[in-house]
This record gives structure tokens, C-alpha cells and sequence, in this order.
């Protein structure tokens, strides 16, 4: 029997970081080899909030690009490819948007928390409005059967799968109806508590120097209830001890846990010993980061090739789309 | 001096009438000396009110190709095509949507009203919400100059003028502010007195055998204040009077106008004329008509070309747009 196939995309925001690897990164990776894999660059999602700044979004691609090699997205098992090398999804997007009820998108509850959120821009647009639709092209173009996805994100799934049954409806039976396949993602923060997201400055990229790394895990807030390293700390209450649990051996673990509690161990000593560990563990993706910088030719022909594998797809369902509406 | 350029669309409603005749196509007909015109199918406009009706899209293409040829649109003189065979039209839809503010498009003041007139179809849909991007994006993808259009269509032009200098303001200078090309157009009702439309059937088709046109004809509304043979009539109240002054020599009209106010000419008679002159008028397009309903592969082959010309500009104004949003 086939695989079934899954698709995810990312938008490209440019060099990644360790919020995007355990986020996401990693079980993509882990996908890879149970599902035939679609996994893309949403670069026309990106426009949805941020038209007004377009500066670097071809950069941003790049090094997506190279980063999702680097972690271990593998050509040969996944199809890499760039929305916007496929009309396709526009074509797609403008004809489900014939059959879109307005009031399924404006119910989408994080449309106005966005509207909210980033209320410093402008985002009261018709395609901000519509992205679901366009994220319910990019999943249905490629018949997913399942969504690697946030809790956030499920309301979106579940508009694609409405979206899919109305076609199904109107035109014939042509498109599966995706599952979100939700996955456990450990709580990670960024160096100040926030989430790790670019804006906050509060990332530690994979492709940060060991210098780097080493002063951004230095900074990271621990355990704010242990004021001095002479009161005993708790790791639970500590926000690095995530990224302790997820680098450094159970052994070692162990030993930090009954150490923190009975103030043998200082944080900074901690600390080090988790940016010693994050440097180490993150030399292979480096070396591969480096590889694929120096050999921008294999990495043009990569996407050049996940494109085409892309399009092939495309093509197929657009012309069966085009059949059943019969235009 | 290169000529300019104008672009006008029509939705695919199949065979056409004398409406769509002295509405539209005439006045095309004439404009091919003095641009370079590019006239279109709007097939994707047809779903937006017809989503949930597509059978027969295809065939009313191929009629209205059929039609437009017979009355003397040149494909030498000027590039027809079909809106759904250029994806760049979706895609720059895609882009334009990511720019224009919803409430443009809430303000339109055909949306509302055709909400209500349309109120048996549901029209809550974000395409058709969005039909006048679609329009916008149809239009300065050939950098038209000039829309010729009717004055109900003004605010599309408007809500085009609007998006082009938005996208110029954000992008850099791409498009020009196309200007619409108003036209005098002769107040032609249909057979029953109200705007001539195939839902109404009280059209007299472009391709209506000489018995049909005669029965039509017949069947029109005169002056409903001369109830009586012997009483004196006016044409200025005649509905068919104003095919009288398009089809008959003014001769004959002023000899008309004379004997209907005596009451010398009854309506049956006069209407007799009427029709005579209008299927000997038809006799030339309906010939050119059957030529081509003969010669389907020369229509296939004159659809091919003009898609094909249509792309070659599509694609120019593609690279450029992408090139400026840096995507």
C-alpha cells in the first residue's frame, strides 16, 4: 500500500532556531520515513502579514532551505519545495475562494486574536482575511491525509477539511479530508521566558557560533525563586532545565537535579554545562550548514528538483479540479 | 507611438444577443483600429455567482468565441483569450488580495445591491467579495490604459485605479491607472420591455433563424397607450422603436414616424418591417456564424494563438511584479 501523505509548511523567516527544531524540525525529520512528505516554503503566507516588508524574503528562503537540509529534511525521502514557484496554489486558492463562506473565516478565532496581536500593522486586507483558504489550497493540492500541526493551528486544519467536504459536495469526490496530526512538543523558551521567536531577540539559532551560544544559554533565566547560589533551586521552576533534559545524558540529569536542590550546583556552572552540550550536539548540523553554504549549486538544484516533484502533483490535481468543475 | 491598450471581458453566457450586441461588442469591434485591444472570457467570474451551476461553462466559451468572431472581432487586430488558461491571473489576484484593504471591497456599491437582486444564490462567499481584485488584477495585467465599460461598472474601475496605486506606492512603479473609456450606448430593452438577459427570454439571439426573429419581433412591446389599431401612436413611447432607428433607412423611419402618429401604420405591420431588416441585417454574421460552427478547428486554433499572446504579456508582467515584490 502507498504511504499516506502528509504536507507542512513553514514561513520563511530565515536562519532557524532551536524553537523551530523541536518544534517542528524534528518530527518532520521523524516523518519522513512512515509518510511521503511535502514540506514548503509558505512564501506567499508571508505577505499575508508582512506586504508591506517584502526586503530578505528571498534570502530567508535560502537559508530555510539550507537549515531544512542541515537537520536532516531529506531530498530523496521529502518533496522540499517554494509556494511561489506554483501558480498552482493560487489557481487553487482562487477557486476555493468562489466556494468559501465569508463567515467561516471570520469566525476563525485566530484571525481577530491576530488582528489584535499585530495590531501595529495593517492587517485588515482581503488576503490576510482569506489565508486559511490559501493554507487549505497549499494541504488539498497534494491530497494530505494528515497535517503535522500546533494546537494553534487546528482550526485551520479543520477549515481545510470544511473546505474539502463543500468541494466534494459541489463538484465530486476529489479531495481526502486531512487529519491534524498533533504532536507532544516539549516546552521550550526563549533565553528571556517568551517564546523563541525572532523579534524578541531571544533565539539561539542552529547555526550560532559556539561563542554565541554559549552567551545567549548564558543569559537564560532559571529559577527566579533562587535568588542566590547558596539557596537550594528547583529545576521544575527553571527554564533552562528543558534544554538540560533534551541535551545532556539522564546520568548527568540526575545528578543536576539532586546537586540544584541541595545548592551544590550554581547556575552558571549549569549552564555551561548545557551550552557545552547544545555547541556539541549542534557540530554535525553545522558541518552540514557549511557544506551546503559552499555548495549553493546542489542546493539551487535541490529546490529547483523538489519544485518540479511538486509540480508534478500540482498539475494533476489542478487538471482534475479544472475536470470536475468542469472550466 | 505604440498604440494603447484596453481590456474588456465578458462572463461566458453563451450564444449572444442584440443586448450584448449594441451594449458591448460593437463598440469592441470599432476600438480594434485605434488600440490594441485584449478582450477575454471571464470564465472564473462566472463562479463567483455560479459556483454551484458550472455545467455548460465550456460550451458557452466555445459559442461566445464563436459570436464574437462572427461580428467582427479580428484576432489579427486583437488578442482574445480565456481568462482561465493564464494562471497569472490567479496569481496576481493572490498578490493584489494581500494589499487591498476588505473595506474597499465592502464599499463597492454593485456588492451590496447585487447581494440583494442575486438574493436566491448564496453570495456570502469571500470570492465574491473579492470578484472586483480579480477584475483589477484582469485589467493591469495588460497594462490597460482604457476599460471600455458601461456606467454601472465605474467603482471596478475606481477599486482598480486604487490597488494599481497602492501596489505602485508599495512596490515601485508597475502599472498604469487605467481610465474607463464610457460609450454611448443605444437603450435597447428586450422583447418584454425589461434589460434583454437569456434568464428573461426575451432575447433575439445574435444566431435566431429568420422564423424565430420574426416571432420575437412580434411579440415586442409597442406603445402601450395606443390599445387600438385606429388610435394614433407615438413612437417615442415604442419599445421596439429604438431598433427601428438602428435597422431602417432614415427614410423609411421618418415615413414611419409620420404614419404611426396617424395611425396609418399599424404595429403589426410596422413591427413586420422591423423584423425584416433585422434578419437581413444578421444574414452576414450568421454566415460568418456557420463558417466557423463548420471549421471548429480553425476556432480552436484562433482560442490557442490569442491564450498564447495573452500569455506572453502575462508572463512579462509577472516577472516584473515578483521581481518588485521581491518574491
Amino acid at each position: 500500500m502507498e504511504k499516506k501523505r502528509i504536507l507542512s509548511g513553514m514561513r520563511p523567516t530565515g536562519r532557524l532556531h532551536m524553537g523551530n527544531l523541536h518544534g517542528a524540525l524534528l518530527n518532520w525529520v521523524k516523518l519522513q520515513d512512515e509518510y511521503q512528505c511535502f514540506y514548503f516554503v509558505a512564501d506567499w503566507h508571508a505577505l499575508t502579514t508582512d506586504y508591506e516588508q517584502t526586503e530578505g524574503i528571498r534570502e530567508n528562503i535560502w537559508f530555510m532551505f539550507i537549515d531544512w537540509l542541515s537537520v536532516g529534511l531529506d531530498p530523496q525521502k521529502s518533496t522540499l519545495f517554494v509556494q511561489s514557484a506554483l501558480p498552482e496554489h493560487a489557481e487553487l486558492f482562487l477557486l476555493f475562494s468562489m466556494i468559501t463562506p465569508i463567515t467561516w473565516l471570520e469566525r476563525n478565532p485566530t484571525y481577530k486574536e491576530q488582528l489584535q496581536e499585530l495590531s501595529h500593522k495593517d492587517l485588515r486586507t482581503f488576503g490576510f482575511l482569506g489565508y486559511p483558504v490559501l493554507q487549505a489550497a497549499d494541504i488539498l493540492m497534494y491530497k494530505a491525509n494528515g497535517v503535522p500541526v500546533g494546537v494553534d493551528q487546528l482550526p485551520h486544519v479543520e477549515l481545510t477539511r470544511e473546505i474539502a467536504r463543500r468541494c466534494n459536495f459541489l463538484y465530486g469526490k476529489i479531495f481526502p479530508e486531512p487529519e491534524a496530526l498533533l504532536t507532544e512538543i516539549p516546552k521550550l523558551c526563549g533565553t528571556d521566558g517568551r517564546k523563541m521567536s525572532k523579534s524578541y531577540q531571544n533565539c539561539i539559532y542552529l547555526s550560532d557560533t559556539p561563542e554565541a551560544i554559549r552567551k545567549q544559554v548564558s543569559g537564560m533565566i532559571t529559577d527566579t525563586q533562587r535568588p542566590r547560589r547558596k539557596d537550594p533551586g528547583d529545576p521544575d521552576r527553571c527554564l533552562a532545565f528543558p534544554y538540560h533534559k533534551l541535551y545532556l545524558s539522564t546520568d548527568i540529569l540526575a545528578q543536576i537535579v539532586v546537586d540544584c536542590r541541595a545548592a551544590r550546583l550554581g547556575c552558571v556552572e549549569c549552564k555551561k554545562m548545557l551550552a557545552d552540550a547544545l555547541v556539541q550536539a549542534l557540530e554535525p548540523i553545522q558541518a552540514r550548514q557549511h557544506y551546503y553554504l559552499d555548495h549553493p549549486e546542489e542546493v539551487r538544484a535541490i529546490i529547483a528538483d523538489g519544485n518540479e516533484r511538486a509540480r508534478t502533483v500540482a498539475r494533476a490535481t489542478m487538471a482534475e479540479v479544472r475536470e470536475a468543475i468542469k472550466i
